[in-house]
């Protein structure tokens, strides 16, 4: 691979919208960026018959042929070990060859998770690779880690998700020196079940982050902290709720507009406003999540991307390498096993 | 105690707004419903000086001294156990020794929980007490349970939640057959952590609750479910999410609303509509957390309560009495047993 060119594969057969909008945010990604190629994985005809509707430089896309396609109810290990010829499997080998830096999937996330663990496989000394979204704060984002990849966590996973984080938020995203907190049910010190409990004067020992204590699931969304650190159970939790309440208070919100002629009139002027500020609270407004931890980078993007998500996803992975993200989660663990 | 009257003993010290506001809260309560007595207990010049504001049937109040508080910072077992004259202890004995029939509190959550378990004690039979708060939905409320008294749950105290839940659900809500659901990672079988998977056949065993399975955050607002059971640090993460987001979401609202003299016009139009939707989308608008499975009611309400929130936490207690909930959550564990 070249040094200066990030290449990013994509599985445009994954995901709800697949492979439409997964090609149409491959190629806004490459006209957008210079130093970046995408290669797109899937059933050639397919993928073709969408390129055909664009402009783009010829160079910086190319397909490569994937047969079969893993479907979102499948059974994770069962359809990586089945379905080798497959968009996912084909697309993750070529970051298991060093044919491609990053892999790009809108597709089932057991899948996603899975296959990134077996097929292009872990940093040697990373216990568990976390999926780690960043989700929107009052102003801001925070990094949630893990958010579900790994349940019944220990707590020198934990530890781990905690400086993987730190490394990403200050380099990929740009947050100098961010600070990170453990999710707990209280801020004092007697709080929190047996995890939390043994996590917590283990992050307090770590030189190496900003680590500032608890936090509370209320205090996330007002920004207290850049780092949000909690096991995978509990962080999917977070999550779909960010999604779910959002989600029912738009509706409430549309509700009332319409409520009366009054409203109505008012709705009409303050569309605009509303729209621009409740659209920074979204979880689709900033790429996918990057699954850390493993010998390249694996993005899974929402089931339910459109094109603009996915290529937000694509474009992080050129910061995920141009900042060697990989070799300072190394020299990280490294460090911490000396 | 009069059979056809129910007493709640208050705790007129607990919380923010304490004694204003729940002094406030308890003269509504008696004077919108018949068959209440409240026993306000706390410091009696406090109490009356507040009381003397408000006309009600004095019959209907009555004031205990105690002359100690409970302040939120205190560690709650060493509290409950050197503060015997505190506001809390004493009220709660008289639920014990069957002076009342209920508790209410706004004070230090931790006091109640370890001050109701202490002092008015579990019903036979039953493991572990759960809170139990009534949390918004889209067109409705459900009960989330356990939202924190109890963390690192074992599956067996999942099951006695489902059913207690699903008791209070019914009986105390009014509605009819609720549907209980298990808080879970996805909706596949094979999903969840090591204790969702032992918790879920139980709870698929037990023919007197409604349950229909895994339910993902994202759909607990939803309101696909009428009693969410999980374990108390993913309940008290629920929660507290819900509160954090509900209230970033309002400030953005606000936020969006005067950003243009356009939208500030139009503010002014849907403020009365938007005010009435939302509204119904606050924790705090459904009075306070029942603490179940305990030889007597206890209720925990916010530290913030005001007086409406109050005087809601008192009033639930009447259904509570008249429908006989704990004869209920008896003889469904008696015949658990059998």
């Amino acid at each position: 691979m070249n040094e200066k060119i990030t290449v990013v594969a994509v599985d445009a057969m994954g995901g709800d919208n697949a492979p439409a909008e997964i090609v149409k945010g491959s190629v806004q990604a490459v006209n957008e960026k210079d130093n970046l190629k995408v290669i797109l994985v899937g059933i050639k005809s397919a993928i073709s018959s969408e390129l055909e509707k664009y402009e783009y430089d010829k160079d910086k896309i190319e397909i490569v042929e994937a047969s079969e396609i893993i479907e979102t109810g499948e059974p994770p290990v069962k359809a990586i070990r089945r379905k080798k010829d497959s968009s996912l499997v084909v697309a993750l080998n070529l970051v298991k060859n060093n044919q491609a830096d990053a892999f790009v999937s809108a597709g089932s996330s057991g899948a996603v998770l899975v296959g990134g663990q077996l097929l292009v496989g872990r940093i040697k000394g990373i216990e568990r690779p976390p999926l780690a979204p960043l989700i929107p704060t009052k102003d801001g984002v925070a990094l949630l880690i893990d958010c579900g990849a790994n349940v019944d966590a220990r707590a020198s996973h934990l530890v781990q998700f905690a400086r993987m984080g730190s490394i990403y938020m200050e380099n990929v995203v740009g947050i100098k020196n961010p600070r990170v907190a453990l999710v707990n049910i209280g801020a004092e010190e007697e709080k929190g079940n047996a995890l939390v409990k043994e996590t917590m004067p283990l992050l307090k020992n770590c030189n190496d982050i900003n680590f500032i204590g608890s936090i509370e699931a209320r205090d996330i969304p007002e920004g207290y902290a850049d780092v949000i650190v909690c096991e995978a159970f509990v962080g999917n939790v977070i999550l779909k709720l960010y999604e779910g309440i959002g989600n029912v208070m738009l509706s409430k919100v549309k509700e009332g507009l319409l409520s009366s002629l009054r409203s109505k009139i008012g709705a009409l002027l303050i569309k605009p406003a509303l729209k621009k500020t409740l659209k920074a609270f979204k979880t689709d407004e900033y790429g996918g999540a990057p699954l850390l931890g493993l010998n390249g980078l694996v993005v899974k993007t929402h089931g339910s991307a459109k094109a603009k998500e996915v290529k937000n996803s694509i474009v992080q992975c050129i910061s995920f390498k141009n900042e060697n993200i990989n070799e300072l989660i190394k020299q990280n663990i490294l460090l911490e096993e000396k």
